[in-house]
């Protein structure tokens, strides 16, 4: 029997729980349209599911690319205290400057491709609690968190490209991982932005000690999320929760972003359908969580940098391909002879 | 002892083999500015990759990508009357047009990303033999093809994406890599733009009946190309071979495109090393082909159109490393802390 939600999260789950269904009929729109283009039939591959995936979650054919959005939430957390970065975790209030600032991978590649970046800071002078011997967050805060990132895309995107910055946050997504699909802390760390042999244990035994100490009260997912989670990851959950109440779909980053990803899909499977993947990221445990949640990525170039720079080069592909869906010719159009 | 290179072709061999290395301090340089960049050293994977890449084979950092092409080669094969496509033989020239008029995939690919696309035909009222009754070409039409692929790219791009259009060229490319490689025709061939069970077998058939016809004549790879090859593969091959001694890298598009660089591989694997593999077809020998070549490609879409579509995608994300390798800030510009 699963556990009872408790009060600060039954808003949550009943929004993860009573979810819109995806418009078939906008899907066989589009396909109506797809074989009419000049192209053998199903040739373009992952170009054409992505197409479709925009139809059914904006409901609507053909979908529009009118205002993509990239989203970045930033956090701070307390676990920094633990040596597992190989960066002090003032980077993350510099890096949002930097974001802001077009200095950073993210601001170039959304300036190159005409996607929009919104950056959004999470109480970055209030770590969360170091999860090794506190919470990360009390319930009230927690929810208040994901109600804070249902909010913040409430510009209304047609493509929302959510990403993460936060000094420690790839040891609170293993944290968040293992607590989730089992294993230890050396099953699920890897080196995010780099650290050495000894920074990589430092890690894994700070997620052992969290799960530890938390023991008797990871006992749903929501929970899970205030005892080991961040602010970010919080915000992400809502982010996800409220695109899909919006129509808006939604493209995960990698390793931190998608456990936010996973807190929503052990809550209900069918809560991030409208969710594609961007990448698989170098850090090794994330094929593993994307395994868990049987999703496939669209990029594999060995990234490891979050700011939402894989999710961000999936949505120039995203992009691309309805642009050949709304501009390529028809067989009649071009006069080319379709197959025999 | 390997066969001797019949006449034609020894200028061929020759410039696949006195072929100019890389320039190994121009990549030097494109890492030493990589480091300073504000982003955990190697955390963009592959795109890190693509710059040093461009800046070998280019021999200058940084890279420039002021003119990147899409070249698309087009032939037609006497083999379509042993009914191996799907589509006529006529759509060939049709889709020429398409190219032209804006109409197809890549024509919009390259309107959307800034990439220019050239069509080359190459004497499409001419089809090549039929291969399981006749060579393709004679050595010295072969010959004179590889020649007018190496002209063809003589406007100096920066960057040379290559693909091609050829109704039954799926058949050629598998007979090129069963020659090549080994193994029987339903080792390599797939359903290319589409054809059912008993087309797959026919092409099947096809390649077994050739590789009999031309057993004692496949003895070395210009000779393989030329008995079963197409003109537009033996112009992608000139391309290829041209691109090295005049400084410009190159994309290789999917299964047929791939078939060109491994001709040039199997005279000398280093002949390919200014090469990049876009993308991983659809076509599931071109895994297989890969593999032998041991590249690895940069995406996995489960394309499968040809016309340089996948090449021109690579292409995309490559113009976006250049961009961030050339525009993003570093770490004293931004003021951001390095690592501990």
């Amino acid at each position: 029997m699963p556990a009872p939600i408790p009060a600060p999260f039954t808003d949550i789950a009943e929004l993860l729980t009573l979810i819109p269904d995806g418009d078939e009929k906008a899907v066989e729109a589009v396909r109506a349209r797809e074989v009419t283009l000049t192209k053998p039939r199903g040739s373009l591959g992952r170009l054409e599911e992505m197409v479709e995936f925009l139809a059914r979650w904006q409901g609507k054919a053909p979908p529009t690319l009118n205002n993509p959005m990239v989203a970045i939430f930033a956090g701070n957390h307390g676990v920094t205290a633990r040596g597992v970065s190989a960066f002090p975790p003032e980077v993350t209030v510099q890096m949002v400057a930097n974001f802001t600032n077009g200095g950073a991978a993210i601001s170039q590649i959304c300036a190159l491709h005409g996607l929009n970046l919104r950056v959004f800071e999470l109480a970055l002078e209030m770590p969360t609690g170091d999860i090794t011997v506190e919470p990360a967050m009390d319930d009230r805060t927690c929810a208040a968190t994901v109600a804070y990132g249902m909010e913040a895309i409430a510009g209304r995107p047609d493509l929302l490209a959510i990403g993460e910055m936060g000094i420690g946050n790839t040891t609170v997504a293993a944290a968040l991982y293992a607590a989730l699909y089992g294993g230890s802390g050396a099953d699920w760390v890897g080196r995010g932005t780099g650290v050495d042999d000894q920074g990589l244990g430092r890690k894994a035994a700070a997620v052992d000690a969290a799960l530890a100490h938390h023991h008797s009260e990871l006992v749903d997912p929501l929970s899970i999320l205030a005892r080991l989670g961040g602010r970010e990851i919080a915000a992400m959950l809502g982010a996800i929760i409220a695109a899909r109440q919006q129509k808006i779909p939604v493209i995960v980053d990698g390793f931190v972003a998608t456990s936010a990803a996973a807190i929503a899909h052990a809550v209900n499977p069918r809560a991030i359908d409208h969710c594609l993947f961007g990448h698989v990221s170098a850090e090794t445990a994330h094929a593993r969580a994307l395994q868990a949640m049987r999703v496939t990525p669209l990029l594999d170039f060995g990234m490891r940098l979050g700011e939402g720079s894989g999710a961000a080069l999936a949505a120039v592909m995203v992009k691309t391909a309805l642009h050949l869906h709304t501009n390529m010719a028809t067989f009649a159009e071009a006069a080319v002879s379709d197959r025999d």
